[in-house]
């Protein structure tokens, strides 16, 4: 069933230094599936630069087991205060660094991009995002913990605006993305309403 | 005239994505000497992820390079506006990264610690902390660019305070830092005072 033509998956990072989401999906046909998501912990009574070397380190791990085609990684808003700032700051570089060093290509988005791409309105709640991630993936149940959660959405997102992005040469992620996922909300939706 | 059994040099980092200033420093005898200094910098132009990665293989090279026995980090302050505060923490990540990952001890100072240690007064502007350090590594010229500059301040600053913070475990620069130190500010004070 697997089409070997396929790049590798999406990875989605939603980047913090105690709690790191990652999720990762793969097209299969008109669907989306995940194959993997968790959460990275640091323990915050560690010294700061051992907890981003550990992060560092869990994500090289990643990206070299994975070997994702496009890694999406949460946008740092500028409305949370500046403390908070510098460790996602530092959470979410490590990330970018470590796609760019092993040379896969990176796209940002924002909270209210994801939730749009995910659930169709950019004011949806936690809840909603993970109900409709479950469902994009055909999960039997909620994902968890809430950063893998948020993870996977990032990787639907990208899965739905890739055509876009690769457009103006951002990430490439397939030939026909947009369509693949508009088939596949489609079919979550359809799959929702037999329910 | 080196003691060879003297550890590797003290490396300050004053972290930036734009301009990332280093600056490493050796103790010989009772006086503090300066073995380099200078700017990283990536270009506003490229992408984040790939400014990040460049970022990350210079710091690397640096400390592969210099082998410190200890690096003295800026301390991110909190009444920068978020969107520095993710940028420089970005950048200070990369830094505390490479440094624990090379498993050389990191200390942190606020600008105001790094004034105090090597001006004598908190409120001392750029020009006279560049100034202090050159008489402190009794340099011919005050070191430029002023990111360097600032590295510089945060090396004497390590050297200064390196056995206060060894008695608590965070980083081990020698025997009797702290006294050479002074020593070395009282020899520079001396010094400008024979001009």
């Amino acid at each position: 069933m697997f089409d070997v033509s396929l790049p590798g998956p999406i990875l989605g990072i939603d980047p913090g230094l105690s709690r790191c989401g990652y999720g990762a999906i793969r097209r299969e046909g008109s669907s989306l599936r995940a194959i993997a998501c968790g959460v990275i912990r640091t323990p915050p009574t560690d010294e700061l630069p051992q907890r981003l070397a550990a992060l560092h380190v869990e994500l090289e791990a990643l990206v070299a087991e994975l070997r994702p085609s496009a890694v999406a990684v949460e946008r740092v808003l500028f409305q949370v205060n500046a403390r908070t700032a510098i460790s996602v700051g530092q959470a979410s570089g490590l990330a970018l660094t470590v796609a760019a060093r092993a040379g896969v290509p990176v796209a940002h988005y924002s909270p209210n991009e994801v939730k749009l791409a995910v659930a169709g309105h950019g004011g949806a709640d936690k809840a909603q995002v993970a109900d409709m991630v479950a469902r994009l993936l055909t999960l039997s149940q909620i994902p968890g913990p809430p950063d893998a959660a948020d993870a996977l959405a990032l990787a639907i997102c990208h899965a739905g605006t890739g055509r876009v992005r690769a457009a103006v040469g951002v990430a490439d992620v397939g030939p026909t993305p947009v369509r693949s996922f508009e088939r596949a909300v489609a079919a979550a939706l359809a799959r929702d309403g037999a329910r």
